[in-house]
């Protein structure tokens, strides 16, 4: 799953979410979170006091390319100072105790983060360090909670993980949903319905030709069934080529016994 | 975001469609791997020619905790015989080519799952090499494509964040959708509407009192706009509490002076 860039694809797709990591521990996290910002069309990144310093080499080794979104991220002393300038902060968070407010589902943030967006509000969204989790200082930042609607026996969730699903989810919401089945055709084409009748009459002529459909009571039922199964799903142009070659080669070999 | 567990909570949520990674690289994406499997309540892990061999130990060191879906896992040498006994298996493509398919979004393929796993049939999905993807013959095994509605010009999408976003989705289908919206209030409880007439009243005795109210043309006006100030978002029993403790020491200093 290649596709390494770095240069204009990582352009913002705006208005979008200011992802807060607060206080990350492991560079290679803040890296894969990149990555993850990268596929999901997320752009700003802003750093809460890391560990480790910043910048931090092993970050951009992890990235798979999303250079550019590293190199744009900002490091900020406090939650409040990296949340400054915005309109609409959420918070990710797990279980919060002794704390009233909203809780949103990741796909309820994503929609909000829209709304929000479109009317020329700044939002962002925070993450807490790896093990410990946002404090209730950095919670009291916030102005809705984000949970994950997962296993809640299983929850130790990678940081870029967190990331990928809310990035995820805000994708898919910038747009009226893509159909969730469609036909991938690429260099063919789906075939008329004239051109499955062109290729059924052949194969009919073919099947009568070898005594296949000689049985009268029996004929309709049979080509019933057989155009029942070419009709099933949808056939190429291509694929219709290659069942009309079968067809041909194989009657060739019937008369040729 | 801990939770380490190994046990009971990993416990297999059936019917659940079957995780094949089909020539993986790195150990360490393995583990990642189950570890997002546990976060999604997926537990049914197989490998086909993993190029280091099984097991790998450095598998269990990055699948915190998610031993148990890794102890379980089956190793296969081919595609065929790794989804031999399923009934119905999609395959995660980016960009096919030559191939007709159905091709699913994430979302439609965890429907999707579901609806044949209540008809109980087995479901499969298979997940590519880190950086070649699926090819050809492995796609031919499969029924339908799931293709990730992410960022087209930054597709490196990582293996476990692939099998994050399809668990994430089908975890979230497995029942009716959690209310996008809700209010976190644990050990307190919302304030019912006596309980906040009671504290405008406080209130508002203490602003008569201070000549804060004191201009009756202004009065009602004033009152209306506490009183949708108080009312705009839910309010708790406990937040209650520390606005009358507040009013009553406010007060208590006016009297004092």
């Amino acid at each position: 799953m290649t596709g390494r860039d770095g240069g204009a694809a990582l352009s913002p797709i705006e208005p979008s979410p200011v992802v807060i990591l607060v206080r990350p521990q492991l560079a290679e996290n803040i890296g894969a979170v990149a990555r993850a910002m990268g596929n999901a069309g997320l752009f700003h990144l802003r750093l809460v006091a890391p560990r480790d310093g910043w910048p931090q080499e092993r970050a951009w080794r992890t990235a798979s390319g999303a250079d550019r979104i590293l190199d744009a991220a900002t490091v900020h002393a406090c939650v409040a100072d990296a949340v400054a300038d915005l309109h609409r902060v959420f918070a990710t968070c797990p279980r919060p105790r002794h704390i009233i407010k909203p809780v949103l589902t990741a796909r309820g943030a994503a929609a909000e983060f829209h709304a929000i967006g479109r009317r020329g509000l700044r939002t962002g969204i925070l993450f807490g360090p790896e093990r410990a989790g946002l404090d209730n200082d950095d919670i009291a930042c916030a102005d809705a909670l984000v949970r994950y609607d997962l296993n809640p026996g299983f929850m130790s969730l990678n940081l870029a993980q967190a990331v990928m699903i809310l990035g995820y989810e805000w994708y898919i919401a910038r747009e009226p949903e893509t159909p969730a089945r469609v036909l991938q055709t690429n260099e063919t084409q789906v075939a008329t319905k004239a051109e499955l009748e062109n290729f059924l009459a052949h194969l009919l002529r073919e099947c009568d030709r070898s005594g296949f459909l000689k049985n009268p009571q029996k004929r309709p039922g049979m080509i019933r069934n057989i155009r029942h199964f070419f009709q099933r799903g949808e056939v190429t142009v291509q694929e219709l080529n290659t069942l009309h070659g079968i067809v041909t080669e194989l009657s060739r070999e019937i008369v040729a016994e």
